[in-house]
């Protein structure tokens, strides 16, 4: 059966380094699953910066959009890092789909599978509202997607300074 | 005497459905005391959803300003709900009021109530300095306002995509 | 051996008060080492409220830059409160320098302080992703630097509308 972890936190908080050392807990071959695309300079130093720090060992495998056909194409051999479910959520938006059935998706996916899924997400709304509406419309969104993915996941994790704080402990072994 | 619950938190991270279920664990007459205002679309949207959201068995008591004398009203029946601390502050800082006293006045109220009171708020303070002045202030009063609650709170919890942290305890019965 | 001590949060969580009591506890003569700059009315006004608040005994010493110095100086004497991370970050990028070797310097000072060492720092990328570049640059630039002082301190705490939660523990005495 698989363990699910969800890894939340704000911007540079360390969340995906945390990430990781959990996914290097568990035995087999490791996936990344990456939703960034290289589509600036920015995005670009960004992603050469997380392969870098991520090391050897790994197989990425880039998915901007089916989340759920990755994981069941990788399930079965050893633990998939996903990172990240808020840039998932922004290619979805930005490409003009509905990311409500997609979350009811991803999150079937994550319930069938056998081989660990750690999920990397973004805390996006404890600043003031936004001017901007459709920043409301995806800080809402990203709330409502951590809400549902927290409440299937068996443990969920806040990084605060590149620490964890326990926010759903896994059930007793 | 009277049992105080502040739930705190970012923008739909699921604290007013959290609070709900707080209040639905006191006996007694359930009421929820609405600081929203319907003024356009967006918000009219917003609450319709919390009001299905809750369901039946609550008496709704709209209160833009005076919470002091809504809790007042209703004292002695059973829970009160009071979702949110951050709309009344909006509203009163709309409305060219000044907060300072209007929270020693909530506080005083919180401090006589015999039944239980469930408050919700918002973390708003954990982004980039807002560039626009009032946003600033808005902040700064937000903050002093939950600060002020915590202190006098029997309980406050910090809630994050959906679930509850615990930020200060219940003392022991 | 010093203690060091962070004391991380959103703006107006309390984070000041929390960190001066835990100054506090630490016996000897109590140093404030102010990194604000009085620039402007608001500053001024805010400088003036966390003066009034702290109350007497304190010996302030102001610097905006050179934390290292600042430590080393009145390293051996008692506890110093250096408020905040967040603000010298901000003078030192106005000031066009290279933030990461001044936060190698402050690490490695951090670490040979004999006196007790309480930092105080901003939590700022748990909103929306800022629009301005310099805003997204000094975002993830606040984050490392908390990761980074996090890693050696010995207890790191995120205050939330007031109260202190533990992310990290002093060692066992």
């Amino acid at each position: 059966m698989a363990h699910t972890i969800l890894v939340t936190g704000g911007a540079r908080s360390g969340k995906s380094r945390h990430a990781e050392a959990r996914a290097c807990a568990f035995p087999g071959e490791r996936f990344y699953i990456a939703t960034a695309r290289a589509e600036d300079e920015e995005m670009h130093a960004r992603i050469a910066r997380h392969i870098s720090d991520r090391g050897e060992g790994w197989t990425t495998v880039e998915e901007p959009f089916d989340l759920a056909g990755a994981l069941d194409r990788t399930d079965g051999r050893g633990p998939r890092l996903l990172d990240c479910l808020t840039l998932w959520l922004s290619n979805l938006m930005l490409d003009g789909r509905d990311w409500e059935p997609e979350t009811v998706t991803l999150v079937a996916a994550l319930a069938r599978q056998r081989s660990p899924v750690i999920l990397v997400s973004n805390e996006v709304g404890m600043g003031i509202v936004p001017e901007n509406a459709l920043a409301r419309a995806f800080r809402d969104a990203q709330g409502w997607l951590n809400q549902r993915v927290a409440l299937m996941a068996d443990e969920v994790e806040f990084v605060v300074s590149g620490l964890p704080m326990r926010v759903k402990s896994a059930p007793p072994a």
